[in-house]
């Protein structure tokens, strides 16, 4: 199952960070789809390994239709290859040779009271053309997109990460939860929220306070995280019975999720534009969704509050 | 009904050409509604008009659950402004004021041996700081998105935009069907079509064998030659009996329509970054979708033979 073929003789630099983080994704990957499996009771991960033409590959696994969980991926993939004029544009990067790895992952629930949930974290590496190390960092992040607003499932979701960045330094949930609102926003629909967020961080190098070292551990932190941050959630509401104007609710809310990972994510239109691998990319995308002219809840309904919040985040917990 | 407020004193240059232009497609509009409503016997196309803040607006027509048109839309627009730097970026155009207008529209149908189509006829004018017309352009087009491959019903759409091209020019169409077959592609789908293709232009102006008043003809010949192009297969086969599986094969497709329209149609994007009608724009987005993890029709399928031939466009009719 594992997957970790650095051949490229350019990467030997910190093989250790990049060792350490690759292991910590493929454990975490086989971790948490056991939970998955074991709380859905009925749907199973497939397992595709794929190979990428320029250097690396990844290892996908999705469950589709399962009881609780209508689709979710949790995808690794430890990549490398030379530095293209579209990544350079992009991301706004120099060297000649770069070497990425990371784990992602979103999981849309059938039951509209249980919130849709994203998680990624990704450590990267540039060389220059003698294949010196020349710049690296670390990026990850996760947040949650409920159909419905309930509070108490929010704050969780939020508490626990802030749990978990606050045993590094308590300057990081503020800051990563502000990141957070700021990245996950349709801006084509007047500035809307995906959903109510959690933490996001990218850029993030080594300092004084905080080895590298400490940010693999950060990523493991959050990334287990996620057991105590959403499986309570889907535990409380897996069974709450629903209505089918509930059930389009939550299509309807699908559809601004494929809106933003097509129109604004940057991950996704990196990945699309590169010839990454499509289907790897893209299990982020809805089961079942709907697009319709001009939904619009009625006022003061459940959904209606819903939207009232994606237009202005609020705080979940004290900063 | 009709919207045409040209206050901005800087755009009377050729104020016969947009005159003409925007009557042209009100016209089609309402024609077209009507003879989409009449087709359908159920469902209407509700008005929305519209005004932009940076000058000018629209109208929106949307049909949504009709028996025959799960969801259509034509809208008009008659927009103008300041050219901004997204604008000189995406467009790759100087000038100072700028002027549109234009028809567009997306036929979602709900039986998936109905094909999906969509039109488009536009105009454009640039001026300098000064108010003076310093470039103006002509562009459309006309593309069919089937579920099954009925061959007959593919020719009859390629057969009817041929004639109408041929009017002007013979060597239109052989042109314009190059240039759709290129343009309405999934690259990130190993460059997969969106359709079987018709007829697409851009950035035509007038020359001595093709005046203004030509490219205005031919919108016009092509706008209402939807009639013959698309109605007849409507009729043909709106009654045709599908199962669950085909209506489930359509859902999978309208993903990758969404996926075009959202990933790489420069029309959708340009609206969704310069802050247009997403409402309006969106319309053309399919009800009803599924996404899947790598979903695959059996070989030797109707469903593998249509991913056959997306794979590798063909002449409909004799060049």
């Amino acid at each position: 199952m594992k997957l970790l073929k650095i051949t490229n003789s350019s990467v030997v630099m910190s093989t250790s960070v990049k060792e350490q983080f690759v292991t910590m994704i493929h454990e975490l990957q086989d971790h948490l789809c056991s939970v998955l499996e074991r709380e859905d009771g009925d749907g199973i991960f497939i397992t595709d390994t794929w190979e990428r033409s320029g250097g690396g590959g990844g290892i996908t696994r999705v469950m589709s239709n399962g009881t609780v969980f209508e689709k979710a991926g949790i995808n690794t993939s430890v990549v490398y290859g030379t530095v293209t004029d579209a990544m350079r544009k992009q991301l706004n990067i120099s060297g000649e040779q770069w070497f990425a790895c990371g784990i992602s992952s979103v999981i849309h629930p059938a039951n509209p009271w249980v919130p849709t949930v994203h998680f990624n974290y990704r450590y990267f590496e540039l060389y220059d053309a003698a294949g010196t190390l020349i710049d690296y960092w670390f990026g990850g992040g996760a947040d949650l997109t409920p159909y419905y607003l309930l509070e108490e499932d929010i704050i969780n979701f939020h508490t626990v990460y802030k749990q978990q960045c606050d045993l590094f330094d308590t300057s990081f949930y503020p800051s990563f939860k502000q990141s957070c609102d700021t990245y996950f926003v349709n801006k084509h629909r007047n500035h809307e929220a995906r959903g109510v967020g959690g933490i996001f961080y990218d850029y993030k190098r080594p300092t004084n306070s905080m080895s590298a070292n400490n940010w693999i551990a950060l990523a493991s932190a959050c990334g287990y995280g996620f057991v105590a941050a959403y499986m309570p959630i889907v535990q409380k509401r897996k069974q709450q019975a629903f209505t089918a104007q509930q059930k389009h609710w939550q299509e309807i809310r699908r559809g601004r999720y494929v809106e933003f990972n097509l129109v604004h994510d940057r991950g996704t239109l990196f990945g699309l534009h590169t010839n990454g691998r499509t289907e790897s990319i893209l299990m982020s995308l809805p089961p079942t969704v709907r697009f319709e002219y001009h939904d619009k809840p009625t006022a003061n309904s459940p959904e209606a509050q819903l939207l009232a919040v994606l237009q202005q985040p609020k705080n979940w917990v004290k900063l």
